[in-house]
């Protein structure tokens, strides 16, 4: 099945979804209220609600039940792209900020903190404390891993098991535990539930760093930021962690160029195009089908039913993903 | 009781709930435990762990159970004071900040984030959802609450629900769900969970009007900040509220001197000696005791057991509170 027609299939399941994250971020709170609405109309792939439902199908599917951890999920996955873009070091540079954008800034974290709160409140539709323990947990990680990211940045003496550790925190964690749950919350066995866990984690880290990849070969078109934007926001990707590690005077030409943070555009043109033709490239790409080789892998314990074969089909549109 | 003889009865319980917050926020991350760490040595009065304990006597009492609660919701309180420092105006009015300062303001963000999740964790000792429900709504509501304060800066529009709409979101739920979950943890009867609840909202309420009171009689040393900082800092509490309701040409002059957000130290000295003869400070004195009252009231259907005299030691305590 194609990813298309795997979407076209659970389409009354996912608009289920979305009306239930609709109903979550109504309140009687217009600026709250807006903040949310704005960041859901915005879409995205649902991917982690759409694991869940697949998972949900292990044990006992019941939609009206498994879609309060799908909705849980999505939200907790919301929160945190919300609190991603408080003061990010873009609007930093451009100097001093205005009254105004602190004040976005401020209602930004609540907003984040919000969908948090209503996250949690979601999850208690279930009575099983061990859901609620992996939910604190995973949102303790996802913490970590946020501060770890702020640490690391333009830390160009870092290793390749402090970005892995990251992006683990930063992506695979939340939706390792997507399907591990979707799983849980429908009663599959334990068995399953960790094949479904160690699915998602792979597909996690292997999507991750195809998307690290991507921002050095896209277009501004395509990424709807400028190419290297993670570079020259100081975030260590792996193409670059490869760079460097091959040539060590790349590790002295980038804390040269960002010694004051904010590099001379012709400088990073030059560092761009000596990271991709570096190897990195094909570097990162090996390393992340190897994650989905042990997505696949994971998979192979579940019972043949069509929603390994959707896991199976989510797999193959990640490892063929090119923007 | 006097309160300090209260403290230095419950001194080895709450010795025990400091042990295990200092547990709670121990991690693998440096950065997020020095920060958690920081706030947990500068103390505080733990005033909700302390009522926590002290509902736990209208059930089974067992420290080993409650401290989960005290040290959830202490966490939580914890927590909102972390995002209330996030880029406060103070800091804004410095003008620019330094990399440094907004690396700062989002470790802070993270940390609280960091220990919102620890809180929820904490929770996760207990099996009742009703548990999980009265939490994650306590911190959707103080959300709401942040984001009023925010919008209702420099308001000089409002009026006095607003104000107590927003006391009520920002103080008074967290006491009372302190007193309703301690009691409901140990199987208190749903009446007294009732009792407890309405007890600690009206301390609570009392207990911020007489806060904001302080903070326009207090010297800058007992306040540990200049007096009439909320005001300068737009907040607008209930004296100024009162000020403003008596004659109207004051409102005008606040608009007139906060124009540029930044008033000038003469007109603003003036301003707040016009608010201490007002009348607004007896106002809100009284109403403050009009709250304490009721959390007297509320106490009455208690059964006459040491935990009640303790609870009213607390309310007579903060009825006298001057500094």
């Amino acid at each position: 099945m194609k990813l298309a027609d795997l979407y076209n299939y659970l389409r009354p399941e996912i608009q289920k979804i979305e009306e239930e994250l609709e109903r979550s971020v109504l309140t009687t709170h217009p600026v709250l209220e807006d903040a949310s609405l704005h960041l859901l109309k915005a879409g995205g792939k649902r991917i982690r609600p759409v694991v869940v439902l697949l998972a949900g199908n292990y044990g006992t599917y019941d939609i009206e039940r498994i879609k309060h951890i799908a909705v849980s999920l999505e939200l907790i996955h919301m929160a945190s792209l919300v609190h991603d873009d408080v003061i990010d070091d873009a609007e930093l540079r451009r100097g001093q900020k205005t009254i105004k954008a602190q004040w976005d800034n401020r209602v930004a974290m609540y907003s984040g903190d919000y969908l948090f709160a209503k996250a949690i409140e979601k999850a208690t539709f279930f009575e099983k404390p061990e859901i609620h323990k992996v939910i604190s947990n995973t949102m303790i990680e996802m913490c970590i891993g946020e501060v770890e990211q702020i640490r690391d940045q333009y830390n160009w003496d870092q290793n390749l098991r402090t970005y892995l550790r990251r992006i683990r925190r930063k992506t695979a964690i939340l939706i390792a535990v997507s399907c591990e749950l979707g799983a849980m919350a429908s009663d599959a066995s334990k068995a399953d539930q960790r094949r479904l866990h160690a699915y998602g984690y792979n597909l996690g880290m292997s999507y991750q760093i195809i998307d690290d990849v991507l921002d050095f070969v896209g277009t501004e078109k395509e990424l709807g930021k400028p190419a290297g934007s993670d570079l020259l926001q100081g975030n260590i990707t792996l193409p670059v962690l490869y760079a460097m590690e091959k040539d060590s005077s790349m590790r002295e030409k980038l804390r040269e160029i960002f010694v004051n943070e904010d590099p001379e555009e012709g400088q990073m043109r030059e560092v761009l195009q000596e990271i991709r033709e570096s190897g990195g490239m094909e570097f990162s790409k090996d390393m992340s089908q190897r994650y989905l080789k042990k997505a696949f892998e994971a998979l192979e314990g579940l019972p043949d039913i069509s929603a390994t074969e959707s896991l199976q089909s989510i797999a193959k549109y990640i490892g063929k993903r090119d923007h």
